[in-house]
C-alpha cells in the first residue's frame, strides 16, 4: 500500500528536507517518528529538495506499507504527538501504487516574503531588508523570467543536474497591507539555490544596482558568477506542489501559513 | 522636553514590561538602549504593565530630555540597531509636558490568538489548542462582558488594584480566512491578568464546560476562584493605546504585526 503525506515544516533548526548520516533533517525527523509509531522500518520519498533553514508551507512525500493503516486520520494524530512542534502532517492518504511524490509532481511554486522593517514577530519567518525597493521596477524584471527556460545563472555550481531548463509559469511581487513583499514563483521544477538566487538578484534590481536591461543580460548570460548573492533562507517558503487530479488533490487546508492573522 | 515612543515588542524572552531589580524587561532594556545612545539616564512611564510573555504590537511609553532631540527619526533608527531583535522602536514623538502615556490614555485594546492545530510557524505567537470550539457561544458569552463593569471574578488575588471597575466598549471573537480564532477586547482599563482570565472562561464556554448562563454567573459572582485558569500568555498582544486627538494620535504603522501576510 502506498500513502501520500502532507505536512509542513519549519526549517530553521534543520539541514533540509534530505536524510543526511550527521545533522537532523526533516526526512530523517519524519522517518524515526513514523517507525516509532507504525513498528516497523518506514522509508519516505519526499517531492524534492529543500535547503538548510528553507521551509513548507506544503510539502508531499510518499511511503509504502505492507498492510494498510485501518485509520490513517488517527495515524496522522499520533504522528504529530511524537513530531517535533516544527513539522505538522496534516493527511495521510491512500494513492494508487504507482503514484510517485517526486515524479509525478507537475508544478511546485516558491513563495519569498521581505519585510522592510524591524519586526519583532516575523524574525525567522521573513529576510528582514531595511532599504527601499522600487518593487515595480523588480515585476518587471521578474516578468522576463517567464521568457527563458535556461536558468543556468541562477543554478548551484557543482550541483548534479542533468539539465538546467525549468518552465516558469508565474513569477511576480506582490505587497501585503503589512507592508511585506511576497514573490511568488510557480515552474515545473526548480534547480538547487534558484529561487534565492533569483531573489537577490531582483532585490539588487529593486534597490537601483541594475536596471531590467541588465537584469536580462544577467538572465541570459548563463554565468552563475554574474547572480547576486543568495536571499537568506529564512523568507522562503515551499508552498504548493500539483499532482494530476486523477493521481492526487491537495486537501483543503492541507498547508499551514506563516501568519496567525 | 517630553516625547512620546512608540513601539512593538515580542515578550517571550522578557518578564514583562515593567523594570524589575532581576529578570530582563522590556523598560529596562529600553532605558538601558536609550541612555547608550542619548549618553545620560533615560527613564520611561510605559502605557501599562503587561505580564511575564505577552507581546506588544502597540505599546507607548514617556520620557523626558532636557535638550530637544535635533532629529527624532534618526534616534529612532539609531534606537532600533542598539536594541535586540525583539524590540522594535517605529517612532519618537515631541509632545506637551504634562502629556503622560499612562493617565491619558483612554482606551486599551487587548488581542488574542488562538490556533486550532498544529502550525510550525505560529508557535510562540499564538495558543495552539487541539480541540474544537464553540465560536458562535463564545460570542454570545463575550458579549455580555459589555453589561458588567466589575471584573473581580477575572481580577488577580493580592493584586493592589484600588478598584475592579472597567468599562469595556468591545469583546468578541473572530476567526481569520487561515482559521485562526481571534479575541478583540477594548476597556478604558485592564486588570492584571484579566484579558487571560476571561479568554481561559470563555475557551471553557467554547469546549462545552459552561454554558452562556453559567458564564454569566460566574462574571457576577465576583469570585476569582469562579474563572478558569488564564490562557497562556503566548497567544496575548497589547494591540492599542488611545489618547486625546488633540494630545497625541498613533502614527500610520505604528504597530507591528504578527503576520508575514
Amino acid at each position: 500500500m502506498r500513502y501520500f503525506i502532507e505536512l509542513s515544516y519549519n526549517g530553521r533548526n534543520y539541514f533540509g528536507w534530505q536524510r543526511q548520516p550527521k545533522g537532523a533533517t526533516v526526512q530523517g525527523t519524519l522517518e524515526g517518528a513514523l517507525t516509532t509509531l507504525l513498528r516497523r522500518p518506514v522509508e519516505t520519498t519526499g517531492a524534492g529538495r529543500t535547503d538548510t533553514g528553507v521551509h513548507a508551507a506544503y510539502y508531499v512525500a510518499h511511503f509504502d506499507l505492507d498492510e494498510p493503516l485501518s485509520d490513517p486520520r488517527h495515524t496522522a494524530y499520533k504522528l504529530n504527538a511524537l513530531l517535533p512542534c516544527d513539522i505538522a502532517v496534516s493527511r495521510i492518504a491512500p494513492v494508487a501504487d504507482g503514484a510517485h511524490a517526486r515524479f509525478d509532481a507537475l508544478e511546485r511554486e516558491y513563495r519569498y516574503f521581505i519585510e522592510l522593517r524591524k519586526n519583532p514577530f516575523t524574525r525567522g519567518s521573513v529576510w528582514q531588508y531595511y532599504r527601499t525597493l522600487d518593487v515595480g521596477r523588480m515585476n518587471r524584471a521578474a516578468a522576463l523570467l517567464l521568457e527563458y527556460d535556461d536558468f543556468t545563472t541562477f543554478a548551484k555550481l557543482n550541483s548534479n543536474n542533468r539539465t538546467n531548463i525549468c518552465h516558469v509559469m508565474q513569477a511576480g511581487w506582490s505587497v501585503s497591507e503589512q507592508g511585506v513583499l511576497c514573490f511568488r514563483i510557480r515552474a515545473d521544477r526548480f534547480l538547487r539555490n534558484m529561487v534565492r538566487a533569483v531573489v537577490g538578484t531582483l532585490v539588487d534590481v529593486g534597490r537601483g544596482r541594475y536596471d531590467v536591461g541588465e537584469f536580462r543580460a544577467i538572465v541570459e548570460s548563463r554565468d552563475l558568477s554574474r547572480a547576486s548573492s543568495g536571499a537568506p533562507a529564512e523568507g522562503l517558503y515551499l508552498w504548493d506542489v500539483t499532482y494530476p487530479s486523477g493521481l492526487f488533490r491537495r486537501s483543503e487546508g492541507g498547508a499551514c501559513m506563516p501568519s496567525v492573522m
